[in-house]
């Protein structure tokens, strides 16, 4: 990767690793042969020329960010194009160049094709007839028309029953009409529908022989396949700036009494009949799949954020020097900092322990996504619970982590070459979409005070909560040594406790005469706190579980850099949490003292493979595009370039002066 | 304010309040007089079209972003001119154009000019010699010359004595000959320096016959003062994009062998003789003033930053309806989810009591100062320490507030037109700028912990940490009933212990062989929870006396809001610091939910005036600047507006489709 001469810091930092950098690379890639296949995909797509940048995008107006994310999403179209002519379109791949890190290299603010790939052709397949799917698929696939997603409204979002959009059934002319009969029934937020689709699956109220029928998905062409032009009846266009995704062209869609043919329904799992008759689905909890399989994608995405931000923060960190330590030393690396290193190493341990824990949940959902399809609906609500509660935690602290570590960075944390501000806005994006993070917290509150009652009738539960269980068994924690088996124990321990709290409360306010639901709402603070707590008592046994028994299949040198790792995460998060655990558990102020002590002994042990650990997330310097954190580190050389490509330091004077300042500063001479 | 008929959900809360607005917004504009003229300024600047925009800002490209704000900081000043004729150029006037809201309602990504006035003005006058005031001032004031202040460098920030930028005094010419002598010596981030200002105060290291002498600050030309063309030796530009302060122009500097006279040194402090004599300064302790003074201005800033978005997040969640709470009942409005209410709630409440302690402390600093000219320095380190742990505190809490409000209004808060995203840009920079937050806390901390050596000593101590003698004699702390004074004094005995252990593990270490700045270093986590706790228990304490002082003087109905202002204030405090309570005071699990159920309350409580008290803050719509926030809460028609600007919907079929898109959709046909 270097071009120019490494910083002789950040070398040295890398001449006294105590491990193989390589060897937790290919472990961190999943295994030899993809982290091969990640390198040749790295090659093919970043070293076009036709996918590199000459002017950083944050120089763009959003009209010209616009026309340029559509540029590159067309070719990175073409190259998947030839993948498929290939053979070679995997999901990885799929994954990679849409929403990984190679496609986030390329395209960093979102791209306005990706919603027709991953949204717009897996919904006609998941829940188009066969038929439907011959006819839509292969034009999908070959990108003949370009697809979105609408179901959010303006006035609309995570509750779908209040969805405004109405599909009237005409048995007449074997149609249906669709409407958006207010503003608030806009459709909103779709990515690429602005300007880019030519198509939507269009999601609307379902009315047949003048009966409501639910909800119901319509494919329905927005623009004129050969002008593009909105089709009639369609008010379509951008909704504008955001924080971040800048180049995703998210849309809205108003729609006046929009035709559609009979067979633009999507008809696998509900009918219309052409009398309009309408035949349910068998099962709705099908729909639960899609969900809690992007969840679980996005635990993964979080875990990428933490590695990319900590990556940028500590290479920055072993470079810059500031504030002597001692005053007859010079300025130290700021990672000498004690302070700098508990805001930058908890990320590091968070970004592996979140990657831990979203392969682990990966294989867990596909083991239960198989029991689904055998009918076997058993480890559904445990499976939906804990996708929900660790998709609230993980985004939350991943954007949390993201801003720790620009703050960490002072003053060039800010500046948008560091690329934390981009960073920063996809990964607090995660917080909203796919499920508000206190919706979520709410389901997952919901399913566990509901296991709650079960476990005090004595039944038996499901493993992720039988925790829940041992606690109500035990009405104190006695073995509480500080081993990190009894930190995990204590989390559980915690957690069942937290939500024996909220069940009490909804039991007080149910026999103070409110309603279970009023009860419940009462109680949200109670309940969102149980939830927290469950999915942190599952996240530090993962880690505990997980990191231990990779410790035993690496390199003895590996191993005792894992087990650095594991400790610190396990000490943070339960310092984080103290105040829970000095609730359920008797500790003494002592015993808090040495948690503290033991934290900063972490940090001091992992300090000398900081940076090493951050370059075995193999990240490569465009998917960083950092100036603080490119692999050279080269920083203030970096940041210089960047500077100059500014197009306001092309003209020595800008036309301003001449313009406004000039005349204001001559004005009374 | 309203233009339109207000949406009647909004209209039902203002209709319900149980205090009258129009009391609390005198009080918060600080009097009936101030509250005229803040309505006389709003009126002459914000309904001067000539300061308006038709296209939000966030549509504009860098460049096209900088002469926008170019040309309205031009108009500003000119209005400066006039009123400054008219002799009503009060400092409050100053601080509301370039500072306080009204500013940040014309040009809410700053002001190139701004620095001119807030920096290089006073510069000249605190550090210029009268002669030098005469010289230089008058120039200034008219705006003949524009300056800025160019301190910190691209390697170089918050430790002043690393700066690398060098001034050699030529006895020959008597002139200094200033350099940059390494790419990390360039000057960076003075606001302005792009290509806005003429001139500059460059603080640099001095050297007089061969001998360092300390930092000195120099009047530097850095544009041809009618070309506007860079000056010989100078080489100059912007520094880019960043987060926020995206029309505030922050430059960079290099200089090469740059000569000015003997006179651009500013010589009120330390002067250097012709013949290269050097006069050292008398005191040294004066250029604390400067920071304690901006730093308590900040904090009225972080409580603006509350106020505003706290303000577009109330209004939105009393408009916006989702998900019932009652599934048999319609959707509520959002604020009737306690989780809800969870988010704002607190937001309001730190508003009011980061404005109250702001203009406590505010205070404060005016009769410490008035010491200080009296050559009276008794209480200089408390004030500094003080200053240093709240611009911290109250910084990072509102970063945190505005995202956590932002968070609150789901998707919607993500787009620009909602404003969260410029108000977070401005807010978080707090956290880094006029002294880093950790390196705030290192301060107050290492003031803590000298102070607790003193009272174990028995001196008797100053009275912002007369708690920690107080805690020392009394080992346990025995009498908390829940009374706010209780959680008052309980947030002392809790900060005090703190700093105990701070200083016991700084001891300890020092015991086991490190020097004291090492063993300082190593307790930097302890130092910063100290500081962090001593900081919290200020804010209570000023909370608690000065809104119970308040409740004495208005009316009964004004009274009651407070009371229950105060006490959220104080539990949620508590509540987010329970672990540290717990650790040293004996409170049972049963007292925690207690502190719960009483949060609960609160916010029952506060619900019914939660519109109304935002109202209070009386934040013109041109500040809120939001489609969310608006005074009439007509929210999606707002957002439509904004959507209709959006340079990408002028036309139906975006030119890239033509380009790009229809080629790649048409490839293989």
């Amino acid at each position: 990767m270097p071009a120019k001469p490494v910083n002789p810091d950040l070398q040295k930092e890398r001449n006294t690793a105590t491990f193989d950098v390589r060897e937790f690379s290919v472990l961190w890639a999943g295994g030899e042969e993809r982290f091969k296949e990640k390198k040749a995909l790295e090659k093919m797509f970043l070293e076009d020329p036709a996918l590199q940048d000459d002017l950083p995008i944050s120089y763009l107006s959003h009209k010209e960010l616009y026309e340029h994310s559509l540029r590159k999403a067309c070719i990175i179209g073409e190259k998947i194009r030839k993948l498929r002519a290939d053979g070679e379109d995997g999901v990885d791949t799929y994954n990679a160049l849409l929403g990984g890190s190679l496609g986030a290299a390329i395209l960093k603010e979102g791209n306005p094709l990706a919603l027709h790939y991953v949204m717009f052709v897996p919904t006609i397949m998941g829940q188009g007839t066969m038929d439907q799917q011959v006819e839509w698929l292969s034009k999908a696939w070959d990108c003949e028309i370009i697809g979105t997603y609408a179901q959010t409204e303006l006035g609309h979002g995570t509750f779908l029953r209040g969805l405004e959009t109405r599909a009237d059934y005409d048995a007449s002319t074997q149609e249906f009409v669709i409407n958006t009969p207010s503003l608030s029934a806009y459709k909103w937020w779709p990515g690429g529908l602005g300007h880019t689709a030519n198509h939507a699956v269009v999601v609307a109220q379902l009315y047949t022989k003048g009966e409501f029928r639910g909800l119901a998905p319509f494919i329905v062409q927005l623009r004129d396949s050969d002008s593009h032009r909105p089709m009639p009846g369609i008010d379509i266009g951008d909704i504008g700036t955001k924080l971040g995704m800048k180049g995703v062209n998210n849309g809205y869609l108003g729609l006046k009494n929009v035709r559609v043919p009979l067979n633009n329904m999507l008809m696998k799992n509900q009918q219309v009949l052409p009398d309009g008759t309408y035949v349910a689905p068998k099962n709705s909890v099908l729909t639960y799949g899609t969900m809690m399989f992007v969840r679980c994608a996005l635990i993964r995405d979080t875990a990428q954020s933490l590695a990319k931000a900590s990556t940028i923060a500590t290479r920055y960190s072993a470079v810059r020097r500031q504030s002597p330590i001692d005053p007859n030393q010079p300025e130290p690396q700021i990672m000498d900092h004690t302070t700098q290193q508990l805001k930058l190493f908890p990320q590091i341990a968070k970004a592996i322990v979140f990657k831990t824990t979203g392969d682990g949940i990966w294989n867990m959902y596909n083991v239960i996504s198989g029991e689904i399809e055998q009918g076997n609906l058993d480890r559904l609500p445990e499976m939906h619970a804990l996708s929900c509660c660790l998709k609230a935690i993980c985004s939350a602290d991943a954007a949390a982590g993201v801003e720790t570590c620009r703050l960490s960075c002072g003053g060039h944390g800010y500046m948008d070459c560091s690329n934390f501000p981009t960073i920063y806005g996809m990964t607090t994006a995660v917080c909203t979409y796919e499920g508000e993070n206190t919706v979520m917290l709410l389901q997952t509150a919901r399913y566990l005070v509901k296991v709650y009652g079960q476990a005090l009738n004595g039944e038996k539960l499901v493993p992720t909560v039988s925790y829940i269980s041992d606690a109500i068994n035990q009405s104190k924690f006695v073995n509480f040594d500080g081993s990190l088996r009894s930190i995990v124990k204590a989390f559980q321990f915690v957690a069942a406790n937290k939500t024996r709290i909220a069940y009490e409360q909804i039991e007080l306010r149910r026999k103070q005469g409110h309603g279970t639901e009023v009860s419940a709402n009462l109680c949200g603070t109670f309940l969102t706190a149980a939830a927290d707590l469950h999915g942190r008592a599952f996240l530090a046994q993962t880690a505990y579980t997980e990191l231990t028994a990779l410790s035993r299949e690496v390199s003895p040198e590996l191993a005792e850099v894992l087990k650095v790792v594991l400790e610190l995460y396990l000490v943070d998060a339960c310092l984080n949490r103290i105040g829970d655990f000095l609730r359920f558990i008797d500790l003494t102020d002592q015993d808090v003292t040495q948690l503290e002590v033991r934290l900063e002994n972490c940090l001091k042990r992992l300090r000398p493979n900081a940076v090493s650990l951050v370059d075995s997330f193999d990240l490569h310097d465009r998917v960083l595009d950092s100036a603080l954190g490119a692999y050279d580190g080269n920083v203030y050389e970096h940041i210089f370039e960047s500077t100059k490509k500014n197009p306001l330091n092309k003209e020595p004077v800008n036309g301003a002066f001449h313009k406004y300042l000039k005349p204001f500063m001559k004005a009374h001479l």
